[in-house]
């Protein structure tokens, strides 16, 4: 079996430690390991005990009204700035269409799907560094703006916030400064449901007659550009709905921005992307606020807990994180040092050949609970002491 | 809420009657009705109550091995020549990609997702008048190309086999000989499955030593075209498992063929398109030979029975079919039909608007239960009857 380009491929673990996937802790996808929601799997239960199980026993609608007034509602915008995916991977594939025969900035290290995308489309790569570990929360990119004196036209950037695999996080005022400076801007916000905010469900409609509720709606939803893309119609944001409730066998994902974008999507795929299993798992999922408050509850813990049992470690060096994992240099091999948890211990973290900008030394490793994470720690240690 | 340009909008059909989505009984998606099967059911609700729902809860396989393999068993071919797909609509996309900068061939009336699919690869498109009512079995392709003496080469063959929505049915050595004469031929055999045949899980594998176990089971596998794929490179075949096992919702569909396609369309695509749970169903479906049994003996019998209901009615003219619909010719205008059936009788067929080659005297009826076809016959009466 060829070695993986992604986290999460349990079955490649599985062959590599001689045991079925199952037997496999993963700590190399970057999922909610309090999930899924008992809410979801009771829904899609009932779902499939019906008379009639319509989600599967009908066609969705291709025009997805229902789940995209849904998601509108909690996002708190119009249901026609939403488009839904296959998994945001699926969006990621229609946003590079869009950048066909632009050139389009990348910062990297970045998720290897972004170059598969854009390569199908034919787009040309402009790689640039990502500044990491990146303490200062700045992008640098405005600075190199300035020297490329390029113009916006043909001119498309592509971001990653927080970033992926460092777990850095870009302040949103410098995102919206660099909007205009490009012809068309796709933000990857897959972790973005991780940073600490308001529910949105507690956030006052959009059309609440408050003074000031759209500026409160703003700040309170944390970084996200969703709130701002009214004004910013060159910008889409793919959001994925399966980190979060860790649902990422069902596929489903969704972007937002001006409906044009979405107009050229649907003549580019086919009318069915989303399976009604997932369409009902979204429902259920949204109307969960007590999940969402106990994982952004345990997160900054958990986080905390596997940064400092990692700097614990003799030469480890964690990088500072605001998402749902921590980027981790190793003083020797550190796909060596995946192997061996793999094989002794059946603990799949992610190695981070994938990403030639940091290769062998680098560990990316996704939080879960407290006690899997000392077993992890505890193994770790295992391995250096005995080699 | 917009016209629908497919079949199974039941969301457009209860905007239409005024009532809710499960309150339409649906003869326009050509799905089987006797699903889905207890089996797959079952296969998925014991799926999610797992302790670690992994189905839902872990990303797929990228390589989809498991799947794959349980699909090339049944079908008796070798696991690298099969794809899947987020239903057999995701595929057409990559199959048409394939056709970029080609002339495709193309039998009108036809499935309008092709189309949609060959526009946007920049496809260009041959209309050909497909020959019905197909009372001959012959597409009538082979006179055309010796009159059109152009080169195989950039020409390139899409044929919908049985024929949708005439429910005609092109006969294998015709296609066979077809083949050598395209650069690339897609085969979208969607409504296969409901062809009389002997069940795939009793033929021989293709390593038994019996001689003429490959000849008997190219014989017995109906008039699919799979068997004969490895002679043919240059041929696709695309299937779909949802009509049969009625799990639209669920989307996945296979394609069989030289695995060199799959090489490029894997780079066009992103690497998690199938859904766990399809794949869950996928394998609980192929395992459930009772249930291929009781659709292939009502199917016959059903047809009849619709068939000779339509032409009992004055003026309704229905053409032979081999698959699990019927095309009929109305005296008047079949839409008016359409719309009096769903706004009083919550009844909903399909009209043949999106074919321009058929048009507004044309509906296209999908097998139901005999007691469900009776219903929709005293309405056509009704409405003949009552204006």
């Amino acid at each position: 079996m060829s070695w993986p380009q992604h986290g999460g491929n349990r079955a490649w673990g599985a062959a590599v430690a001689g045991c079925s996937p199952s037997d496999i802790l993963d700590f190399s996808a970057n999922l909610n390991p309090l999930g899924p929601p008992q809410s979801v799997l009771q829904a899609l239960g009932k779902a499939l005990s019906e008379p009639d199980p319509v989600a599967i026993s009908c066609y969705p609608d291709p025009d997805y009204r229902r789940l995209r007034t849904r998601l509108a509602e909690h996002w708190r915008v119009d249901p026609d700035w939403i488009c839904v995916g296959n998994g945001a991977a699926e969006l990621l594939t229609w946003a590079a269409r869009d950048a066909q025969g632009g050139e389009v900035w990348l910062l990297k290290p970045a998720f290897g799907d972004y170059e598969r995308a854009l390569w199908a489309a034919g787009a040309v790569i402009k790689p640039l560094r990502y500044p990491f570990p990146n303490e200062q929360g700045s992008l640098g990119l405005a600075e190199l703006l300035r020297q490329s004196g390029s113009n916006p036209a043909g001119r498309i950037l592509w971001l990653n916030n927080p970033h992926n695999p460092s777990g850095g996080l870009a302040s949103r005022p410098e995102i919206l400064d660099l909007l205009p400076q490009f012809q068309q801007v796709m933000v990857d916000e897959a972790f973005m449901d991780f940073l600490p905010q308001d529910d949105p469900e507690d956030l006052p409609q959009p059309d609440a007659e408050e003074p000031g509720a759209e500026v409160g709606a703003r700040q309170a939803l944390s970084q996200t550009l969703i709130p701002y893309l009214a004004d910013h119609p060159n910008t889409v944001v793919i959001r994925s709905l399966t980190k979060f409730y860790t649902l990422p066998g069902l596929r489903i994902g969704f972007a937002v921005g001006h409906p044009d974008h979405w107009r050229r999507w649907q003549r580019w795929r086919d009318p069915w992307s989303v399976n009604g299993l997932a369409s009902v798992a979204v429902e259920a999922a949204l109307a969960d606020k007590p999940f969402r408050q106990r994982t952004l509850a345990w997160l900054p813990v958990a986080r905390e807990h596997l940064r400092k049992g990692l700097q614990a470690l003799p030469g480890w060096d964690p990088w500072p994180s605001q998402a749902n994992f921590v980027l981790v240099r190793c003083p020797g091999s550190a796909t060596q040092i995946q192997r061996a948890l793999l094989q002794r211990y059946r603990l799949l973290v992610r190695d981070c050949r994938s990403f030639p900008e940091l290769g062998d030394p680098y560990l990316r490793i996704g939080l879960r609970t407290l006690p899997e994470q000392d077993q992890l720690l505890s193994a770790c240690r295992e391995i250096l002491e005995n080699g």
